[in-house]
C-alpha cells in the first residue's frame, strides 16, 4: 500500500500521544486517546486510526473538542447512567463511560451508559473489548453525521451508525463483531477510489437518489446506502439498524440524532436548530456470571466458536471466519511488523507535528 | 390471497385459546398463547401465525412442548435473570420472561432475562412491545433452528435469529424494528414459490453453496443467507449480528445454539448431542427515565419520527417509512376488516379442529 517502510506501533503511538498532550490533553487522556486511536490502525481500519489525527486537531483548533473535558454522570440508576462528555474527545469519553458500565455490572450484573456532547470515538471495538477482561460481554455503538439515505429516501438521515458486541472465550480468542449499519463504509469507498475501480450495486446513490456504483459519488451528494443495499435485498433492515443505534445513543442520552450530527470535518459547518448536545455513544457491560458461572459461559463460547471453524468451506474459500478474526489476525502482523500508511497520511502527520512543533520520529 | 373471506380477529383468537386450552394449557397461559400467537396474524406476518397453530400441536403430541410448566427464575442479579422455560410453549415463557425484566427494570432501571428450554415464540415484536405502555424500551430475540449459512460456509450454522427493538414515542406511534438477519426470511420464500417466482440475488444458496435463486431450494437442502447476501454486500455483517442474537440467547442462558438448535417441524429429529436445553431467547427492557425524563424522550422520538416522515422519497415511493409502520397499518387494517388466510391454512385448522374434537365457527 505504501513505498514508506511500516512504523512500528509504539513510534506512531507515542507520537498521538504527544500530540493529544500538545493540544491541552492531561497525561492519563492523551494516553488514552492515542491507544483508542491506534486500535484502528492495528485492527486494519485504517480510516479511523491516526489517519484522522490531523482532523480531531482541527476540531480542537475551532472549538469543537475541549482538550480537558469534565466527563461527568448527570443521571444515573444502579444500571443505568447519561454521561455529559462536555465536548472532550470521544476517543476518552467513551473509555470513561465503559468504566462506568462496568462499575455498574460489577455492582448489579449489568451498566448501560448514554453518552451526549461527545465527539467521533474511533472504532467501537476498543471501547467493548474493554469488557472482556473482567468476564463480560461489552456492547458499544455511535452515532455519526449523515451520510446514509434510509430505504426509499433521498435524503442522508443517519451515520453509519457501527454496533460492536464483544463476548468472552476461554482457550479460543474473543467473539468480537464489530460493523458499520451499512453495506459498506466510508473505507472501503476509499479503497475502491485509490484503485480506480466501480464499486458493487448496493453501496451508493446519487444526489437525485439514482443507483449508483460510484465510489466518488459522496463528494457529489450522493449517500451510503443501510446493509442490504436496496428493499429487496433488506435494506429496511440495516435501516433499522441505524436507527436503533441512534436511539439508544443519542435519543435517551439528549445528543443530537439523525440529520442534526454534527460531522467529523471542522470545515463543515454544524447543522442549525441543533435538538442536542454534541454526538451520542451508547456502552454497554455484562457480566457473563450475572446468567451462568463464567467458566461454563466460556466453554460453551469455545465450542461455539469451533464449530463455526469446522464449518464446510465454500469452494475457492480457505475457512469459515469467527467474528473478529481477521482484525484479530491484522493486530498480531502489526505489532510485530510495524503499520504501513499510505504517503499522503504520513505526509497529514508530519505537518501536524510542523504545526505544533513536535518532532516525528517516522 | 384466497377466496374464502376474510375471518373477524376474534374468531381466530378464540379459536387458537380453545386449542391450547384443550391440550392442557391453564385459562391464563391459552389465552397469552393465542393472543401471541394472533399478533403475528394482525402484523402481516403469515408464516408465524395461524399458520403455525398446528405445528405447535404436534410439538405436544411429540412430547416437545409442555402445556403446563414451572417457568422459573434459575439464576438471577438486581439487572439479569436466566429463566428455565420448562419445555413449555415460547409464546408463554417469552411474555413471562419479558415482565421479569420489566419488574427488574422498574427496581434498578433496565431488566435482561436469558432463557433456556423454550420453544419457538412467535413473532418477537409481540414481546418486546410489552415494555411500550411501561414507557420502556423492549428488545426480543430469539435463535430458531439452523437454515443460514455463514459468510462462506456450505453448511447452516445459524437460524434467521431476529431482532426487535421497540421505543415509545409520545403523538406518534411507536418505534418497532423487528428483523430476521437474513436478507429475507422463510416467510417471503413461501409467497414467490406460491407466484411462481425466482428469488433475488442474494437470498439462498444451493446445497453445495452455489448462488441460487430458486425459492424451494431449502427443500433440496440449500441455505437462507445473511443480511447483506454475499460478502462483497456485507453479509459478514447479517452473520455476525445472527450470531449475536444466539449469543445472547442461548450462550448466556445454556440453550442450544448454532445447528444443534431443534427443529420446528415435530418429524424432523432433533440433533444428536445437544449441548443445551431447548431453544433460547433473550428478552430486555429499559425504563426510558433511568436515561431521560419520559416526557423529553418521548418528544426527540416524536421528532426524530417526524425528521424521517418527512424525508424526500425517492422517484415512484410514495414516503419514506419509520420501522413499524407497515406492520401497524396492516393491525389497523385487519382488526376492522378481519384476516385472510390461504386455503391451505384453513384447512389445516379445520383438520386440527377435527383432531381435537373442536368447534371451527369460521
Amino acid at each position: 500500500m505504501s513505498d514508506h517502510p511500516a512504523i512500528p506501533y509504539n513510534s506512531l503511538l507515542l507520537f498521538a500521544e504527544s500530540v493529544f498532550r500538545k493540544i491541552g490533553c492531561s497525561e492519563e487522556h492523551a494516553a488514552l486517546a492515542a491507544e483508542s486511536l491506534l486500535a484502528a490502525d492495528l485492527r486494519g481500519v485504517d480510516s479511523h486510526g491516526v489517519a484522522r489525527l490531523s482532523g480531531y486537531v482541527r476540531l480542537w483548533e475551532v472549538g469543537r473538542v475541549n482538550a480537558q473535558p469534565n466527563i461527568r454522570v448527570i443521571h444515573e440508576t444502579p444500571s443505568t447512567a447519561v454521561v455529559d462528555g462536555d465536548s472532550g474527545l470521544g476517543l476518552v469519553v467513551a473509555r470513561k463511560a465503559m468504566e462506568i458500565a462496568i462499575s455498574k455490572a460489577e455492582a448489579v450484573g449489568t451498566g448501560w451508559v448514554s453518552v451526549q456532547n461527545s465527539n467521533h470515538f474511533g472504532i467501537a471495538a476498543v471501547h467493548a473489548m474493554m469488557a472482556l477482561e473482567k468476564d463480560m460481554m461489552g456492547i458499544a455503538m455511535t452515532n455519526a453525521s449523515p451520510l446514509v439515505a434510509p430505504t426509499f429516501s433521498i435524503d442522508k438521515m443517519l451515520g453509519t451508525n457501527p454496533i460492536c458486541v464483544a463476548a468472552p472465550a476461554g482457550a479460543e480468542p474473543a467473539f468480537v463483531a464489530d460493523l458499520a449499519t451499512t453495506t459498506a463504509a466510508n473505507g472501503k469507498l476509499e479503497i475502491l477510489q485509490r484503485k480506480n475501480l466501480q464499486t458493487p450495486d448496493g453501496w451508493v446513490q446519487d444526489i437525485e437518489g439514482n443507483p449508483s456504483n460510484d465510489p466518488h459519488i459522496l463528494k457529489q451528494g450522493g449517500a451510503l446506502l443501510p446493509l442490504g443495499g436496496d428493499r429487496d435485498h433488506g435494506s429496511h433492515k440495516g435501516y433499522a439498524l441505524g436507527a436503533v443505534v441512534d436511539i439508544f445513543s443519542a435519543l435517551l442520552s439528549g445528543a443530537n440524532y439523525a440529520p442534526w450530527v454534527p460531522p467529523f470535518p471542522a470545515y463543515v459547518p454544524i447543522p442549525a436548530q441543533q435538538p442536542g448536545k454534541g454526538i451520542g455513544h451508547f456502552l454497554g457491560a455484562m457480566r457473563v456470571d450475572a446468567f451462568r458461572p463464567a467458566a461454563e459461559f466460556k466453554a460453551s463460547m469455545d465450542h461455539w466458536i469451533q464449530g463455526f471453524r469446522n464449518a464446510r468451506p465454500l469452494p475457492g474459500q480457505e475457512k469459515v471466519l469467527v467474528p473478529g478474526d481477521p482484525e484479530r489476525e491484522m493486530q498480531q502482523e502489526r505489532l510485530v511488523n510495524g503499520i504501513s500508511l499510505l504517503p499522503v497520511v504520513i505526509k497529514d502527520l508530519k505537518s501536524v507535528a510542523e504545526k505544533l512543533n513536535l518532532p516525528a520520529d517516522f
